[in-house]
């Protein structure tokens, strides 16, 4: 290769030199000002010496001279920690790429000092907009200075009323489809472990639950609800209250509780499906497809809801009134549900 | 708040007329220029209206009149399915902060169009250098492009002798520091599950393992060196082979890899670590503290490779002759690990 040493950087004068012509001559050239004056022959001896010489044109200086920038800003708080922020980035960066713009990613991993930091530093980059988003869903103080430049919220929401829009999970409709897995397959004793945490996935998803079996004609038995932490300790833990409940399938709030409670019910001697049908929700990567039984469960739509926060910021995509947008969570059916048998004992 | 409208970029000749002075003198005073005759009286006129109408100085016009960059770029090939290259981004973004730098984030699952636009983009934005990451520690084909500007490889490396210096696992430490958890605990019988997919780890770990043993004078049976898929369903089907070697202890390629052997070894009415000790490798976040036992493991340095890999481009940190720094696996002991026993047999 012919290119230049490293981290040196070819400049428009340099391209000039090579191809004998002037600076003006190559800017018109590589910014295709077909209106200048140039002949074919200086063209392509300015064509000629950008390709030897390896020049790429100075994004920074048509950004500026445009007044537009191709920069969106994500604000993460947990990429570090979570593969659901990652998620969240994937789909925001290709979504802003098939639109042109160049997605400038920062993680706070929950550190205000490092979100204000972030926020301050793209409003410097004079970004598009950003989009502000929460590896879990619930309501935020949302920072002043994102009242400077249009932003979307992704994953989170601000005070009802005021604000920028918001793009989340469609946390009832969910809760509807997991429990809707296990009344497909007879079940109609079906327990719900919801988390302990105070959130929109607590109260949406257990309303998902209520609709789910009013809609097939099932009365709700208060005491078919429990609580847990949301992980796997959660899940193991609750085993005991669970059984009491002669449930035949249950939902859990996440994966990680599932596959807590999976250890409990097999030290048990029971078998899952056969004895406890277990649905969870999330469809955690390293988790749902790789527990024994794999794990049908409900997916959480990172990957939608970061492409769907550039969509909403660059004007393509209308948001209702109210300024919530929400996306469906899709229900994703593996081996952990069997036909409704009698309810295990413990 | 007393900003401007959504989305509107308050001007320096906005914050001129509102101080009733000059774009000059706005900008000698935002630029620090101390050297600018202007009176205290104007300089505090000029303070007022920037604070009044939240004016920001334009970052990318200031890198253009620098001639340096204060962005480092870092391409990433997972960051949505592994948790892994989330906690390089964290490292390097970090320590990158420190040093004043803004580090740019493409996400590449795997895509190479994917990889070269983001090269490309970031040559274009004039990066001050570029990481070049992997989820999983391997030689890779350097992308020509890289070439073009400081480069620094982590968590993965090019051909010997050329290309860009790189930073990486120590992956014969780690081996070794799985093994000794095992000894230290009087085990002397100690199997190895290897994965089947070639690779630094695959031959650093299994060197590791056998200096291990050496060093605790324990000739190596290689009948106690296994492989299997380096997953949970890899782990699951190896139980058989493994129970044959009579090994009391043993160490898994990675923590996905012990999981399934968990479920597997319990399946036969087991325990760990009664029955068998279990170490794994990579200390996997949303795993390795919550199987149950909870899981004895080494942790890989994605944080540290990546800090690293900003150091070292930014010439604050050597790398040894041979252009490779290695990074040390620290062991993570919880309860997966007990007191050697007789082997158990299945």
């Amino acid at each position: 290769m012919s290119r230049a040493g490293e981290g040196h950087r070819v400049t428009m004068r340099e391209v000039a030199q090579r191809a004998g012509v002037s600076v003006t001559t190559v800017s018109h050239v590589v910014n295709h000002k077909t209106e200048a004056r140039i002949g074919p022959e200086a063209r392509e001896r300015v064509r000629q010496a950008v390709e030897e010489l390896g020049y790429r044109p100075n994004a920074l200086a048509k950004t500026l001279v445009q007044g537009t920038s191709p920069f969106i800003g994500l604000v993460a708080d947990s990429i570090a920690s979570t593969p659901f922020a990652g998620q969240i980035v994937h789909g925001a960066q290709e979504e802003a790429w098939r639109h042109g713009h160049v997605l400038l990613v920062t993680n706070t991993e929950g550190n205000q000092e490092a979100e204000e930091r972030a926020i301050a530093m793209m409003l410097q980059y004079n970004v598009r907009g950003i989009l502000y988003s929460r590896w879990y869903h619930r309501e935020v103080e949302v920072p002043p200075a994102l009242g400077e430049t249009d932003s979307v919220l992704v994953n989170c929401y601000g005070r009802v009323g005021a604000g920028p829009a918001a793009v989340v999970p469609d946390e009832v409709d969910g809760g509807r489809r997991a429990a809707e897995i296990l009344l497909r397959r007879g079940h109609r004793r079906i327990a719900f472990i919801n988390t302990t945490t105070a959130s929109p996935a607590r109260s949406g998803r257990l309303q998902g639950y209520r609709q789910a079996l009013a809609g097939a004609g099932i009365p709700v038995d208060e005491d078919l609800i429990l609580e847990a932490r949301p992980d796997q300790e959660g899940g193991y833990g609750i085993a005991d209250d669970l059984l009491a409940t002669g449930a035949t399938g249950v939902c859990c709030h996440n994966d990680r509780m599932a596959m807590g409670l999976y250890d409990t019910i097999k030290e048990r001697g029971l078998s899952i499906p056969q004895d406890l049908s277990v649905v969870g929700f999330d469809n955690q990567e390293v988790i749902a497809g790789h527990l024994h039984p794999s794990l049908s469960t409900v997916a959480l739509p990172h990957y939608e809801m970061g492409a769907a926060g550039v969509r909403v910021l660059l004007g393509l995509q209308e948001v209702p009134a109210g300024g919530i947008l929400t996306v469906p969570c899709p229900p994703v059916e593996r081996d952990s549900v069997d036909g409704a048998a009698a309810p295990p004992t413990g």
